[in-house]
C-alpha cells in the first residue's frame, strides 16, 4: 500500500487532483439537485442555469464568449469534432495539416482521415522540437480545410507559435484548431485578441477539474458540424444529457486556474526550474528535451541516458514519486516517445526520458525529496545497465 | 424556492437521482487518487484496477463478459459508436433501418448518415406505438449493414421485440444494436443469452449513475470501428482519460440496479398502475399512450385531452411535481412528441400528453399527493382551454 498523503506528484500532465473547491461545488448535483437541465419544471430549470454559470467561467476563462464554448467528454472528443467538423464544412478540400509530435488523439484521427481518402500533411520538428514554419507555410494551400497544432506539447512542455499557424491557415482560406489541452492554465491568453484561432479544444482534467469533461470553443461565425448528434443540447451542438456536476466543476476549477495564472508562471515556474537545474548538476549524462526558451512554466523533460524510463519511474515509485515517461497515453508500449522520436532524440537518450510535470499544489520540500532521492537512483539503474558500461 | 426535500421526482426517464452509494464510492477519486489509470506507477496503477471492476460490474449487469463493455460518455454517443462502426467496417452495405420512434440520438444520426448518402429505411409503428414487424423483414435486405431499434421507449415505455429484430438482421447479413437506454435496470436481460444483439448501448444516469457516462456492448467476436479515435484507452475501441469517479460510481449503480431488478417490476410496477388507474378514473377524456402489454414497468404516458401538456406540467411544478411533455431531449419545441406522432395520436392528444416514469425511490404517498391534485390541474386548465369548450 502507499500512502497517497506522502505522494509527491509530479504527473500533472497527465492529469491533476481535482481541486477541492471544484469537488465541493459539484456534490450538490448529484443527489440533491439531480434533475434535467433541459426540463420545463424549476427542479430542472434552475439545472439549466447552473449549466450556463459553468459556461461563462469556461469563457471567462478563455477570453470567450459563452456561446463560443461548448462542453465535450474530453479533450480528444473537442480534437475531432474541430477537425471534423471542418472537413464536413469544406467538402471539397481535401486535406488537413498537422504536426508530428501532435497528441494521439490529432495524429490517429489524421490516420483514420487518410484511411477515408483525406491528405495529411504533419510539419516536422527540429532536435529541440521547433515546428519548421517554412515547411508548414509550403504544406498549407487551397486544398487545406483545416490546420490543426497544438498550443503546447504535453511531453516537452513546447509552446507552439499558433497566431503565426493561425494566419498562415487563414492565408490560404483554411480553419484553424489548436487543441490547448496542455495550454490552459498554463500559459496567459484572450481569445477575443486571437481572431486566427477559430476552434481551440481544452480538458477540464488538465487544470483541476474532473476527467470527463472538456470544452470546444468555436468562434462566432465558424460554421460547425456537430460531432456527436442527437438531441438539442448545447444548442445542437453537442448531443447528450448535459454533465451537470462535472459542468459546474469544470466552471469553478477554470475560475481557479485564472486565478492562478500568475503562480503557475513565477512560483511553479520557480520550483521546475530549481528541480530540472539540482537534477543537471548532481546527476552525470543527462539533457533537457526540448525548446528551454518556449516551454510551459511546469514541464520539464529529461533524459537519464543509457537506462531505460520505465525502470527509472519503478525506482521513483518506490519513495512514492509519480512522474511521466513518453505520455500516459500511450503506456503500455515500450517504444520511445513519438515526440522524441520525431525531434531526433538519439535512442539511448530518448529511452531514459523522464517528465516532471508540476501544479500549483507542488511543494519546495517535495523537490527536494526528488532532487535528494534521483542521483542514487539513476547510478544504481546504471551500475546494472549494459548501454552504460559499454558508452 | 423549491424545496429538494419534497420534490416529487417522477421524470425517471430523463433522468435519475445518482445512488447515494454511487456517490460515496466515487468522492475519493476525486481527490485522493486522482491519477492517470494509463500510468505505470502504483499510484494510477490502482486506477486501472478501479477501472475494470467498474467495468466487470457493468458486465455482469448485462449479462456481459468485461472484456464486451467500452464505457463511453453517455447513451449518444454509444448510439453513434455502434451504427458507424457496422456502416465503418460495411463499406459495402449502403443503408441502415431504425424506428420512426428512436430517440433523437438515432434518427438524427440516421439524417446525418441520408447526407452522406447512405439510405435510412424507418420502421412505422401502429397507433399503440408497436411495430410494424412485416415491414421490417421486408426492409432489412443485403445492402443493410445494421438495424438500430431500441429496447424500450422512453416516451411511451413501449418494449420492443428486439430478439426477434436481430434476428431479422442476422438472416440478411446485418449487424443488430440496440439502444437499451431505457430498458437497463428495468427489464432482466442476459446478453449471453441474446447472441443476436451485436451491440448495445446504455446511460449511466437512467439507472442512478451519474449524467457523462455510459457503456457500449460490443459482443465477442463482433469487429468494432473506434468513434473516438486517439490514444489506446478501452484497448483502442474509445480513446480520452478514463473518467474514474463515474466509472466507479456506474459500476456501484449497475450492481444496486441488477440488485433491484425484481423491485422495479413489482413494488415500482405496482406504484406506476396504482398512478394510472386513479388518474383514469378520476379524470375524464384521458387516454393511454402506448402498448400497455408490453411496456417498461415504470412508465405510463396518459394524455389529458384538449389541454397543453407544457401548461398542466407548470401546473404540477407548483406542487413540486416533476414529470415530462415529450421526451426532454426536445423541450424547448412546442411540436408535439415525435413519437406520439408517429402514432398518429389526434392533434388534441398529443399536446396533452404527460409522461410519469418511477424509479426505486418512488413512495406510496407521492402517487397518493399526484393523484390528489391532478383532477384539479386538469379542470382548472380545460376551464380556459378553447379546444376543451368547443369539444
Amino acid at each position: 500500500m502507499i500512502d497517497e498523503e506522502k505522494v509527491i506528484y509530479l504527473d500533472n500532465n497527465a492529469t491533476t487532483r481535482v481541486a477541492p473547491e471544484a469537488v465541493q461545488a459539484m456534490r450538490p448535483y448529484f443527489t440533491e439537485y439531480y434533475g434535467n437541465a433541459s426540463s420545463i419544471y424549476r427542479f430542472g430549470g434552475r439545472l439549466a442555469k447552473v449549466v450556463e454559470e459553468g459556461r461563462a467561467k469556461v469563457a471567462g476563462f478563455l477570453g470567450a464568449d459563452p456561446s463560443e464554448v461548448i462542453f465535450t467528454s474530453c479533450g480528444t472528443e473537442g480534437d475531432s469534432s474541430a477537425i471534423l467538423s471542418a472537413v464536413n464544412v469544406m467538402p471539397n478540400r481535401r486535406k488537413i495539416v498537422i504536426s508530428t509530435v501532435e497528441h494521439p488523439a490529432v495524429l490517429n484521427l489524421g490516420k483514420e482521415l487518410e484511411r477515408k481518402g483525406y491528405r495529411v500533411s504533419r510539419i516536422p520538428v527540429d532536435s529541440f522540437g521547433r515546428l519548421d514554419l517554412e515547411r508548414a507555410k509550403a504544406m498549407i494551400d487551397e486544398d487545406t480545410a483545416i490546420v490543426s497544432v497544438m498550443w503546447a506539447n504535453n511531453e516537452t512542455g513546447n509552446i507552439y507559435p499558433v497566431a503565426q499557424l493561425g494566419e498562415m491557415a487563414h492565408s490560404a482560406g483554411a480553419l484553424f484548431h489548436t487543441d490547448a489541452v496542455q495550454a490552459a492554465g498554463k500559459i496567459p491568453f484572450h481569445l477575443h485578441d486571437l481572431p486566427m484561432i477559430d476552434m481551440l479544444s481544452v480538458s477540464g482534467h488538465k487544470f483541476h477539474s474532473p476527467k470527463g469533461i472538456g470544452a470546444l470553443y468555436v468562434r462566432r461565425g465558424v460554421h460547425f458540424h456537430p460531432f456527436v448528434v442527437g438531441g438539442h443540447q448545447e444548442r445542437g451542438r453537442r448531443a447528450g444529457t448535459e454533465n451537470v456536476p462535472y459542468i459546474v466543476g469544470m466552471g469553478v476549477a477554470a475560475e481557479l486556474a485564472l486565478a492562478h495564472l500568475n503562480e503557475e508562471n513565477t512560483r511553479v515556474k520557480a520550483l521546475r526550474d530549481d528541480l530540472q537545474n539540482r537534477l543537471l548538476a548532481a546527476i552525470p549524462d543527462v539533457r533537457i528535451n526540448g525548446d528551454v526558451e518556449h516551454r510551459l512554466p511546469n514541464t520539464t523533460n529529461i533524459s537519464f541516458e543509457y537506462i531505460e524510463g520505465e525502470s527509472i519511474l519503478m525506482h521513483m515509485d518506490l519513495y512514492g514519486i509519480c512522474a511521466s515517461s513518453g505520455s500516459a497515453c500511450t503506456t503500455g508500449s515500450l517504444e520511445p516517445s513519438h515526440v522524441l522520436r520525431a525531434m531526433g532524440v538519439p535512442y539511448t537518450a530518448a529511452h531514459g526520458a523522464i517528465r516532471f510535470s508540476l501544479s500549483r499544489y507542488s511543494k519546495q520540500e517535495e523537490i527536494d525529496k526528488v532532487v535528494e532521492v534521483m542521483p542514487g537512483i539513476i547510478s544504481k539503474i546504471r551500475a546494472i545497465s549494459p548501454y552504460w558500461n559499454k558508452k
